[in-house]
């Protein structure tokens, strides 16, 4: 089969690998329907990460169950389903505390999994997915085709956003600020609003994804960054900063801006994956009685949540997708998104 | 009058100083009843923080209003209060928000008052009170003599510790750790048990004080520290760590140990003010989503809340009091503190 292989710093390739095998008895082979490129892709596709050997890429992908092991009790063939950005059994203890993404038997697409070996990456035309019935989450009925964009952003961006806004406490009546126009800043705001937040603050410098933030539900978008980014949160904020401020960058340059644009006793939601080493400064949190809460999104419990809301169209994530290739053009769908051309590209195998 | 003035490091004197007049309308003078020394007292006291100029002290205390400007509505001559660790307005939109510590015209006792001038410490015979109406909070009815050490907790070490049970999302069944067994960290081992904590773990090498922390509510004792102290809490924790711990010391190896003893998505409340620089360690923070809550404690705003339960005799935080001295000894309180011969000192004008 096809499947897509980093193998150096801007050296994307889809090449031919062996079809996936069942390895245990909780495993399942999924078709893959859809899959796409996270901005986490980015990082070794830049050289920010280094790629030591060549090794499978991709982690969000939706699909169809072709066959499972025997120990496999709740996904069956032909069932239409959803993997989140990781590996979970969804039993142990920190599966149980809702937080699967720290599953004590979970591993990563593309990476080693802990029972049957190299996982595949999830940009490809099968995957091997190891503990079936805890990673994956089936979607019910038929699945129609323009329906799977947004079940797409379930595996990983809109449940991410989601998770920056549920971290940091968002409810209602709530001013949020988010730091980041990404995909998963956009989603943010979707999930902000979903949550009762009744102004929305969207930092963004970009015109098309300012007018995406305002058709998700930004109220007010800024265009300053440091201190002129700060000052013009307070302005809308009664002069102290937002209640809950969602980083959704990991810089130290976006997690600075996200501290600072946050009032006293409130909360900082962040799902930028940490790069640079931004440390937080513990003395003007301290002082200022600001929190930080989130980190690397369980989407996988957030799926049940979410997906009404999706397949009713009261919210529409699906629309950070303004780029559709065929897998075989999966290099070009890094540099789109790496030279912004694209927001968030979907590949159909 | 006496008050308390620190001259430079382990220089403590009580001094004959002016009287405290009403110097604007929104005043108070409080006739001291008992005041005491605050672990953060120390660092002054120990150097680690600078005296460049000799200055009052202290800002804990409770007492009788003695006289009130024109402006002061509530508070009246001849109330008992509890002044809370700082001064503000209870009006503005931080103190609104419940973080006072914030107040938009706040200040602190010793330091330089936004209104009036320079602000009187605690550890005196009598204190000008700014801003009486929002700062004081009046203990109705008769006091008697022997309610006065759990009152001044309220001043500070009670509101703290449960400002950082607050601050970590303490609930019923959940598994707590507190790191520190000062008066604040005791105080947090009652806060999390008045909110519902089934285990509570006291990080505490001192026999005298582990002996008040299993009085307050603890379940297990832990002497160890880093590795071999994560490990413990892990072991009484279903091997994952704490829902919740509590930091109560602000070092940076306190903050370590706490961030390390949480379980994934689990949260550190800390009101250790930070010392010697903790920046926080953002990448183990994001992979195991533990959050980081708390800062300067808003205790006015809790005393309304713990009063009932101090007064009934349901908690008893004055236990943390095991000396008492005339204020004229006020630098062997000091020097009791420092030595560890005392948790917490009592001192009566």
């Amino acid at each position: 089969m096809l499947a897509t292989v980093i193998h150096a710093a801007r050296d994307i390739r889809v090449e031919e690998v062996p079809d996936p095998e069942l390895s245990t008895g909780g495993d399942a082979v999924v078709r893959v329907v859809a899959a796409c490129v996270c901005g986490s892709d980015l990082w070794p596709y830049r050289g920010v990460t280094p790629t030591h050997a060549p090794h499978r890429i991709g982690h969000e992908f939706v699909g169809v169950v072709e066959a499972v092991g025997p120990e496999v009790a709740v996904v069956k063939p032909g069932d239409f389903v959803i993997a989140p950005f990781y590996v979970c059994d969804g039993t142990c203890a920190n599966c149980r505390n809702g937080v699967s993404t720290s599953c004590l038997s979970g591993s990563w697409w593309g990476g080693e999994d802990k029972v049957g070996g190299v996982a595949d990456g999830g940009q490809g035309e099968r995957v091997r997915v190891p503990l079936a019935d805890g990673t994956l989450f089936v979607v019910p009925g038929p699945v129609a085709d323009d329906e799977v964009p947004g079940l797409l952003t379930l595996s990983d961006v809109m449940g991410t956003g989601h998770h920056a806004a549920v971290s940091a406490g968002v409810g209602p009546g709530d001013s949020v600020a988010v730091v980041g126009d990404g995909a998963v800043g956009l989603c943010a705001i979707i999930a902000a609003k979903r949550l009762g937040a009744t102004t929305i603050i969207a930092m963004s410098r970009h015109a098309d994804r300012q007018a995406l933030a305002r058709e998700f539900g930004a109220t007010h978008v800024v265009e300053e960054r440091g201190d002129e980014g700060v000052a013009r949160v307070k302005e809308l904020t009664g002069g102290i900063g937002a209640d809950r401020v969602l980083e959704c960058v990991g810089t130290k340059e976006s997690m600075d801006q996200a501290l600072r644009s946050t009032r006293p006793g409130g909360m900082v939601g962040y799902v930028g994956a940490p790069n640079g080493g931004p440390e937080l400064p513990v003395r003007p949190m301290f002082n200022r009685n600001v929190g930080v809460n989130g980190g690397v999104a369980p989407v996988r419990g957030y799926i049940g949540d979410l997906l009404p809301d999706v397949r009713s169209g009261a919210i529409r994530p699906g629309r950070v997708f303004d780029l559709e290739l065929p897998l075989a053009e999966a290099a070009e769908a890094y540099a789109a998104m790496d030279e912004r051309r694209a927001i968030k590209v979907l590949l159909r195998p």
